[in-house]
Formats: structure tokens, sequence, C-alpha cells
């Protein structure tokens, strides 16, 4: 069922390997205050940094820095770059990095002019922001979040081990352009490559693998994953294929900017287990996503058996004739395991530093999503992390 | 290649069987003086008219009207509707009707402040406005063109038998909303209803058939053709099948809203063909596309064949194997019109009224696109015109 719904996405993108030049269009839009928000350090060693720095200052602005913005961004980290935003009063936060770095800068962008603590506000109550957002632009130079044209911002707070995102509903807070240049994917150590592709194709899973009906979304889902897959074996052969780059960095880009969940009840608990084993263990979020995914998925395959043989056979090509539902949508997570094999993601999370004796205490700080295939107790939880160890 | 490109598409869409109402935030944020553009009469037979007037009205407009677009809005029309929009001092045009009645008001939009003459400039010369645009609201009653979430507008003139689309660049052109009540599409009659579909299904084809490479693009293209393909057999059983006629229509918003289009050269030869029998028979504009497009496609086939035999095997599941790509590029285009002739499309020319002694002023008026398989010259404009008879 489609169902009722609105869409409204107006992040204006700038693809390709000549678009950070376009920073020169969007700057003048917005004032001279400009808060630039970058994550560890690699922008500083391959010249992204010097190349938006002397547009910035081509452009007059007056420029801030808030540095060091870590994969999982912290409460403390947060409540550090509102300061710094608002000592600067800026007019503009220009987020140069990855999901994490466009992540916080949303953060930051709805919580300078708030009154109340942004943890309660947006990420216990998720309430709406209700003061003057400032706006933000991007230059991605990660891919996998699609953080770049959506409005959603995960942040972690460790006092409470919780990782939480928050999806806002107001369109304003979605980034008013992106720069994605596929150059700047192309030095990503392997490691956080497939970690990010395996990111995307689990968001596309979390909207698909949802929902009675089937609808144009899943069409569009399947569509995004095949390409994913194709883009994915290239890249993994051959990383400095600027194509392969291409395609998985826009693919990203619309796994997660709300179109494919349009009409979708949508699941998200391979990212509420994910993201509480990254909390646990600071592991890197792709990773924690492929240790979890095929427990989670072959657990709840029984339940949505439909839509996992309609996987095995529009996204797999499966030759479902004369298998029965449970052979055919097995054989699907069978070629999803290979293929996460192949590129060499994590599949456990002992690799990430988790282990048996932390498995109640993230089973406590795994958040329950309650539309899926199969709503989780806390027995269930524990079993999937135990069979994820 | 996806090469290098800008997206940006800040439509804000209500999707569903209750979004009429949602008119009521939008026209706030706009002045009094509104313009209400409509067809030949059919939202006043089926309530729709009575509607929109109560929540003008309540929300305290100013109401003019330019009623009577035709399918083919033509430029006197186009003239007409200046000219109310002018004396009206009109802040806003709200659109209600199907494609032609968008198209025609954003072309209205980009006019009333315009010194030049509107046909010279936009559909001549292709230029951008240098004026302030009127800002456009849809309510879409007819599903097919796209309209209501992209900047193009097509206009006829009948005095030099061209029928011009003009896509424009600025995305300020766009819809600033568009309401899209799937109900609305069920009184449609079948013909129409059919017609639609098949300039959804067209409109992904432009797109899909150029460029030598794979892309995102072509696995979202696949992806809307297969839904379509399995939503518009359904409601060609049954037209009251609410949810096939919402797949329909949200389908075809994302067939032409620039997406599919992103790092292809796309082609719209056979809309430029069309076009041509349109400004001759002003037939309807999706039956003008099915009469030509198998001898088109039939006829380029060889210029594109690895897309042909992707498109049959990704599109209409042909089992490929020990086939060649003739064959199975063959089969996928004889799967193609088998679907076109369950749906009842128009599979010639003659039946739009065009006659073997008119080939040649249609293909006159057929403007020759370069960005397809094959660049047409007059001979072959001809003789595809005539295995259209």
């Amino acid at each position: 069922m489609l169902g009722n719904f609105a869409y409204c996405n107006p992040t204006k993108l700038y693809f390709g390997d000549d678009s950070l030049k376009y920073l020169n269009d969007e700057l003048p839009k917005y004032g001279k205050n400009v808060v630039l928000v970058y994550g560890t350090g690699s922008i500083k060693k391959n010249g992204i940094y010097d190349e938006v720095m002397e547009i910035l200052k081509a452009n007059g602005c007056n420029i801030a820095e808030i540095s060091g913005v870590m994969p999982n961004p912290t409460l403390e980290k947060l409540y550090e770059g509102i300061e710094i935003a608002r000592n600067h009063h800026a007019d503009f936060l220009l987020a140069v990095g990855g999901g994490s770095v466009c992540d916080y800068t949303k953060a930051v962008s709805v919580s300078v002019n708030c009154s109340d603590d942004p943890w309660e506000k947006y990420y216990i109550r998720f309430e709406e922001p209700d003061c003057e957002i400032i706006p933000v632009g991007c230059v991605l130079t990660m891919v996998g979040t699609g953080s770049e044209m959506n409005a959603g911002a995960v942040i972690t707070n460790h006092e409470t081990k919780m990782k939480i995102g928050h999806v806002f509903a107001d369109e304003n807070i979605m980034p008013k352009f992106s720069i994605l240049n596929p150059k700047y994917t192309l030095t990503l150590p392997h490691y956080q490559m497939v970690a990010g592709i395996y990111d995307i194709f689990n968001h596309i899973c979390e909207q698909y693998f949802s929902g009675e009906d089937d609808n144009t979304s899943d069409y569009i889902s399947e569509g995004l994953m095949r390409s994913l897959i194709e883009s994915s074996r290239i890249a993994n052969k051959n990383p400095q294929n600027y194509e392969a780059r291409s395609n998985i960095m826009w693919t990203a880009t619309w796994a997660l900017n709300t179109l494919v969940s349009r009409g979708k009840s949508t699941d998200w608990e391979v990212h509420m287990l994910g993201q509480a084993v990254g909390a646990h263990t600071d592991a890197t979020h792709g990773m924690t996503l492929s240790a979890v995914s095929l427990p989670y998925y072959r657990y709840i395959m029984p339940y949505g058996l439909k839509k996992f043989v309609r996987f095995a056979k529009n996204v797999w090509n499966v030759d479902t004739s004369g298998k029965s539902d449970e052979q055919a949508a097995n054989e699907g997570l069978c070629a999803m395991e290979n293929w996460m094999k192949e590129l060499g993601l994590v599949m456990n999370i002992s690799e990430l530093g988790a282990s048996e004796d932390m498995i109640e205490k993230i089973a406590d700080s795994t958040l329950v999503m309650e539309s899926g295939y199969k709503v989780l107790d806390r027995d269930e939880i524990i079993r999937i992390l135990k069979e994820s160890l």
C-alpha cells in the first residue's frame, strides 16, 4: 500500500570531479560568518582543506573551525561545537567530511539557538526544533550514510551508552547543498570503502524489508541494490575505478534521502542492533551493521517470507523454479552472504571487540523497532547478538 | 559514465487520498491574488473545482480564473492567460488538471513579467527567464507527463505547426508544491489512462536508451519500468484499483523529474516524432508516442544493441541464454509490443488522423535530437513515419 505521505527534498546536489567550484555559487547566499566543520585531519593531508579554505577566503568569509569530529560524534563534542558556533555568531555551517561530520553539523545547526538541552529535546523526546536553524552545506569526502541529502543526525552519549539517530521531519534541516566529488573518495582505505558500501546496502534493506504489499518504492530499491552490487564488485577489485565510485556515491544519496521509504513502514532494527554494538565498541558503523545482519535476517525471514523470495529473485537473480519459498529465500541470503564475504566485510561482532559478557549490556542499549516483519523481545535480541559473535 | 551534473528538485509533494487539505498549509505562504487555471470543465463535473474553491475562499484569496486550457495548450491561449494574470496582479497560480494545465501554468508563470515575446524567447531561442516568476502550485487530476515536479512546459504554435517543449534549467520554475490524489484519476476514461501510462513508460525509455555505459540511473529506470508494467496490468483490468493507480501516479512523477536523466545524454526523438504528429492531428499526446515508438525503436536497435538486450533481460525477463544479441533484443521489443496491445494503445498514426500525404509535413515539424543511439536524417524520419502509418 503506497498510502498517504509527503515528500520534499530541496537539497541541491553538485556531482562530479569539478563540483567543488560550485561552492562559489552557494556561499554568497548566506552571511559571512562561516563555521568550517571537519574530522580528525584527513582533509588536511589530502588537500581538500586548503582548497575549501581558498574558496572561503576568496568569498570574504570570517571563518571559525570545529575540528576533530570523531566517527561516532559524541554529545560532549556537540556541546563544544554549539559554543564555537554561538561565539562566532555563525550564519552558515560548512561540513567537510563523511556522514559523521554531516550528521554532527546538522545537530549543531538545530542546537545553536535552542534554549533546551539538545540531547533531552532531540534524542530523548524526539522533538522538532522551534528555534532558528543555521543553514548547512556539505562537501562529502566519504560515502555511505546519505547524510548529505537528509535531515538525520546520529549522536552518541557515552555516559548512557546510547547512540541515537533523529531523522527530523522539517526539510529545512536538510543541507541547503551538498558537493559530491567521487574523486575525494578514491583515497579512502578499503575497510572504510566497503563499510560504507554495506551501510548503503543496509539502508535500502531496512526500508525494503517492511510492509505487506509491493509498491514502486520496492522496485526503485531493487534497482539501487542491483546498481550497488555491480559497482561494489568493480570497486572492490579496483578502488580507483572512478565510474564505479561515482555510482556508489550516487546510490548512497538515494538510498537514504526518504525516496525509497515512501509508502513503506520501514524496519531499522539492524541499525538499532548495530548502533548498540557501536556504542559499546566504537566500531565503524557499516561494520557493526554487516556483523549483525545475517543472523537478524535469517531470524526474521519466516515472518516476511514472500519479500525474501522476491529479494532472492529480483536482486540476486536466484532461479526460484521448483524450489520452496524457504529454499528460494535462503538462496537469496546465501548470495548476499557471499557478496559480503567477497567485499571483506566484518561478519561477526567479536572481531569488532564485543564479547559474550557484553551481550546483555548491548541488548539493553538496543532500541526495539515496531514496523519490521517481527518485533523482537529481549530474548530474541540476545539470541541474534549471540549468533553474531 | 555518470559524469558531472547538478540535481535540485524542491517541489513539495502531498500524496494520497487526503492530500487536498494540505492546500490550506501552502496558500498562506503566498499573496492573496490567486489565478486558478483549469481545463475544459471536467473538474466542475467531478466536484474538484468546488472543493478547491472552498479552500481558496476559506483562505481569503482573491480569485481570477483561466479556464478552457486545451490538451495541447496553444500560444494564443498562453497570450490570453498572461493578460488575465497581469490584470489580476497575480501572486500565485494554481493549476488544477493534468499535464497540459500544469505545463501551461508554468508557461504563464515565466511570461507574466517578461517583456519579450514568450514564444520567441522560450520556444525559439530557448532562453531562461530573466524576470520575476509567479509561483505555481498544482492539483493533479491526470497522470503521465510528470509536469507536477519538473520545469518543463510544452506549448503548441498552430500557425507554425510547432509543438515545442522547453525544460527550463531553473528549479524555481518547478511547482512549489503538487497535490497528488490517486482518487482524482479513477474517473478518467480508459483511453486517457492508458495514454498516460504509455507517456510515463516512454519518458523512461527516452532517458534509458542513451549513453554507452550503464549507471545507477539505468537501474532506477528499470525499477520504475517494472513497477509500471505490473501496476498498468492491474489497472487495465480494474481501473478502480486504488493501489495500482497510486503506484502509476508515483511512478509518473519520478519518470520525469530529472532523476533518471542524471548521467545520461537522453534521446527524446520519440517525443519529437509524437509531438510533430500531435501538432498536425491534435491527437492525445501519449497515443502519438505509442503510435511511433516501435517503428522507431526497431530502427535504432542495431545502434544501441547492448542496451536493447539489457532492456529485454532486466525489464521483460527475457531468457537470453543461447540467443544472439539481435534475437534477445527483438524479443524484448516484442514483449513491449504485446504489453502495449494488451493495454489497448494506439499502434499507428493513421488511427490518429495522419495519412500518407501528411508525412512530409509531419517530417518537417519533427525536431532532430542528437543524443540518442542514432541521429536521424530526413529520409529516416520519413521512413519511420511511413512505418507508423
